[in-house]
């Protein structure tokens, strides 16, 4: 049985942004077959092919969500404006509050937030990460699961670094499924030992899968790695041996010339999170000079406590603006260089270019329909354009996930949104009881 | 006939910024009668009222944008990264294509689009803007409409600063309108003469209309006059006498303290476009200034050429995130202050905040229900937040304008989109056919 979707505006984003104004594209099991202009288009010899008419959509690869917590939906708009909010909610809420239970009802809602969104693959990292992998697994998602790995006891362990023991079982669980690749995630470069750090990146070598931290995201752990050690956190990573190309760093808003050297000489991929990072007043990492020497840039949303939103296109928009005001300069990064970030770009992050990422033939039919019928999509000169400065998560209209619909007519397919939004409103009691107490201390 | 919502949480946006988390408002004829909490909620005598269960959405003021140019939808994604645009694409663009027929279709879109978002005022300034007024007065949305002064021949005028006379007739027809405020709007600082700046002011005094214009925008204006009269734009304004309390000052970028003085002193107001500005990398205004001493500001899409996007909802969101960075303090303008100046402080700046801006019994019923059933809006600790940080325009379910349901159901109610769409679309041929001309020079 194949799948056609006709009459789309197809963004492939290889190598040479091929573009197919008028085109279409067919998938077969988890792979797309067949590609290219409408007027090329034959058809099925036969009876097996299902047509799906895209209306002059944009069809585009799925947008890939390189770093995000999906689990804190139930945080969402709590705090939002405080001075440090991580050690005044986050921290407490998730050690007194967080719950396989709620870990897992959240993970789905979130889940299927951003696949309405058009995300289709994420790299989270939280607290019991086999209940977001379990959740993924049956949302339909692309997920990178990472546990975390603290220098504290937290909900899920009884120990400091309990995550390396969780981590270790995580990985050998989820290795090997289609969709889902486990990893190992020390929480931050100033929350770990250096013997920790040396654990997560031996396990992450042991069984080839990634590791992912934040890095160089708080002005005191800037400070922290300057008093210690007189140097910074990069600096720091690749002084203990850690700083290779399986590692996925976090926000790295303070880099200095000599950290951007070291991370493309040991291949290490940023996950960029401009919406959470000015929304905490940290600051605009230096993008422009990673990519300028090579260093693979994804996007992510962070948490839904961080960014608010899961959707890789509202950090478009944010990622835009924040650039050009940055550089001062209204050329820089082209609408088109944007949108290769949340797509092939990401995916070099994750080091999954040869499967998604992009339209081509004989990769994995992840990809993504937005309609452009809703009042804010017209005209459209450019489709990146429509994109990054016009379009909304309301917009996507269908996705498709390993060649799997699991969003059509801007709905779950194979999910009942109002009952997992039912269930987690549930195992969010404790939690709101313990948030709004906070909020009124 | 009255008309109850009811089991809505309502920010009132008053001077108290009073809440009632499960709330109640009464609309009679063109103004709010009764608003409360839902258990102090009556209900009818008789039959003639009708009861809207607003399911727990957010009951808001009406947004008002107060810097656009609506008619510019037919730009939308057309060389949105290109250096020098305004000159490149837009002038050249308005001078060979804008036709009445455009500017009223174009008009009729995007104050569609508006509605549709929750934009129940605007202000726009444009050319051939009777045709902007009569689009609005058909749509039913609460317009300031002003026609451009400029120092070359436009579309609408055989010769420089014909939108004087054409403002003048503009003003005599639509004044004294129940939704429409007709105004005289010279372009910027630095595209008109001394004596056009000064014959708009007496204009604008002459009926006790307002006049805006775009001011301290554009690096070239800045050395424009620093060159010629060794003064900014503002200190120019104020040499010639033009500046006092009828001018809405649209951008304002670069200001120096001693032009907030001058502002403050002469109860100029400001129309922030935070994403316009961004998005061209001009820089963001210093907003914070601004309000310490006490100018009004409000906040602008500006045209959909600039800011693709005309709803207010998309400029928090960047508003919070740009002052934060910008400050350096994530606690800066939190959402409450934010979600303010979209609602009362735009009010202020049109001096219509007793009239609308807030939902206060005896006020212009201008408002906005925002459902909180989609999977973006859960959960909310804080309604304010939730506007700022997760909505985005689809989120907005209902508008009313002058006591009139303009929206329902996330459709316009008295016109047909697809309609005004398609007749948009014709009266485009020559202006896209140029347009992509242009953009293969």
């Amino acid at each position: 049985m194949k799948t056609t979707i006709t009459n789309v505006w197809i963004l492939t984003m290889d190598q040479n942004l091929t573009e197919y104004k008028e085109g279409f594209l067919t998938i077969e099991k988890d792979k797309i077959v067949a590609m290219g202009h409408m007027k090329d288009y034959v058809g099925s010899t036969n009876q097996e092919e299902e047509i799906i008419d895209g209306k002059g959509g944009i069809l585009m690869p799925g947008m890939i969500n390189v770093h995000t917590h999906v689990s804190m939906v139930p945080f969402r708009s709590l705090g939002d404006d405080c001075k440090d909010r991580l050690r005044r909610f986050l921290f407490p809420l998730e050690n007194e509050c967080m719950t396989p239970e709620l870990v897992y009802h959240g993970a789905k809602y979130g889940i299927g937030e951003m696949l309405l969104s058009g995300v289709t693959t994420m790299m989270d990292m939280y607290y019991f990460e086999d209940e977001v992998a379990k959740a993924a697994d049956e949302m339909g998602i692309r997920a990178f699961v990472g546990e975390t790995v603290i220098n504290f006891a937290t909900c899920d362990t009884t120990e400091p670094y309990g995550g390396l023991g969780y981590g270790e079982e995580l990985i050998k669980k989820w290795k090997g499924h289609e969709r889902i690749v486990p990893f190992i995630a020390p929480h931050a470069t100033n929350t770990n030992s250096e013997e920790a750090l040396i654990k997560a990146n031996e396990l992450s070598k042991k069984y080839d899968v990634p590791f992912s931290m934040h890095v160089a995201e708080l002005d005191y752990e800037m400070d922290y790695f300057r008093e210690q050690y007189q140097t910074t956190p990069i600096g720091f990573l690749n002084d203990i041996g850690v700083l290779n190309d399986r590692l996925v760093a976090a926000h790295c808003i303070y880099l200095s010339k000599e950290d951007i050297g070291l991370m493309k000489e040991n291949g290490v991929g940023v996950a960029h999170c401009i919406g959470s990072n000015t929304k905490a007043a940290k600051g605009v990492a230096p993008i422009k000079a990673l990519l300028e020497v090579g260093v693979p840039v994804g996007l992510g949303t962070d948490g839904p406590s961080s960014g608010n939103t899961l959707d890789v296109l509202t950090q478009f928009k944010l990622f835009a603006n924040f650039h050009k005001v940055t550089n001062q300069d209204r050329s820089i990064f082209p609408a088109k260089e944007i949108v290769k970030l949340g797509t092939s770009s990401g995916a070099k992050v994750l080091h999954e270019e040869k499967r998604i990422g992009s339209l081509e033939v004989g990769k994995k039919a992840d990809l993504v329909l937005v309609e452009t019928e809703s009042v804010n999509m017209f005209p459209i000169f450019d489709a990146y354009s429509a994109l990054v400065y016009s379009a909304n998560a309301s917009n996507v209209e269908m996705v498709f996930v390993n060649g799997k619909c699991v969003v059509k007519d801007k709905q779950l397919v194979h999910a009942d949104l109002r009952k997992i939004r039912k269930d987690l409103n549930q195992a969010m009691d404790d939690f709101k009881v313990e948030a709004v107490r906070r909020s009124q201390l």
